[in-house]
């Protein structure tokens, strides 16, 4: 199953494909990572048209059967997520166009679906990113260690036939 | 010059286009007026997948020489902020795809352009719009007339040579 991850932001947006082996304990290849970076000095449509146009190029050279977003909570910055919501937009019109479903994972399912508990800390659930996809460093930045992890969380509970459509 | 007003929602995003004579006092024709409409109970991608196609339909069948929103301001509503935001992010998509400029106002910049003061009420707005377009009943419902005063907006500051990018 590839599966594509996104940690959905506008000055960074992380992207991660992996290709998780169907059966046994979880075991993945790392096929694609990139960090969409777009500045603030660029028109609104140029950052959000540069985003769609990365997420698109995506799903079509891997052909991923579903994506998956972190679930965002944003306090007190409403300004930001009203941003953040406008890079998730572009990935969801990407995902419409090639017909791949979409599912969200919070943080606390992230780290349970990872490192066994709700409160591993990052270097935790980086550690677990690292061992499952056989890596000898952690993956960097941490924009495209927060999509590899959301990937294979979706992987995780589609194996349990208990992912969460966004 | 022709102008599409977007007053963005995740549920109802009214959508107006208005052609604007160049000259003299603002009299406007309004050319289309719609307002898409999702439901929470439909997949994210669909949603938004929607309202992309939407105003990438009107986008191509206006020609519009530019785009204009409502800037939002959100308070204690994260959540809603985050998803209208995803509205927004399909609409700057569109824009985008056609190479269509795209402007935001704010509700004190509506009420100063079409009113005269930044501290009109609804109505004084809706009957001003009503008014420049030639229409015999306000706009109808309050979504469409936010997009056309929006549009409205825009068109006057444009002709001050005074539009403000997103
Ligand atoms: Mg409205």
């Amino acid at each position: 199953m590839v599966v594509l991850g996104i940690d959905p932001g506008i000055t960074h947006l992380g992207l991660g494909v992996v290709e998780v082996e169907p059966k046994g304990t979880l075991k993945a290849r790392l096929l694609h990572g990139e960090v969409v970076r777009t500045s603030h000095k660029e028109p609104a449509q140029e950052r959000v048209g540069r985003i769609h146009a990365r997420v698109k190029e995506a799903l079509a050279r891997f052909h991923p059967e579903a994506l998956a977003v972190e679930e965002q909570y944003f306090y007190r910055q409403n300004e930001l997520a009203y941003k953040v919501g406008w890079a998730l937009g572009a990935v969801l019109v990407a995902a419409f166009e090639a017909g791949v479903p979409v599912y969200a994972y919070g943080p606390m399912q992230v780290k349970q679906a990872l490192a066994g508990h709700g409160h591993a800390g990052k270097e935790e659930v980086a550690l677990m990113v690292r061992g499952i996809l056989g890596l000898k460093e952690a993956p960097k930045p941490s924009h495209l260690a927060d999509a590899l992890a959301i990937a294979l969380t979706h992987a995780f509970y589609a194996r349990l036939g208990a992912g969460k459509p966004l």
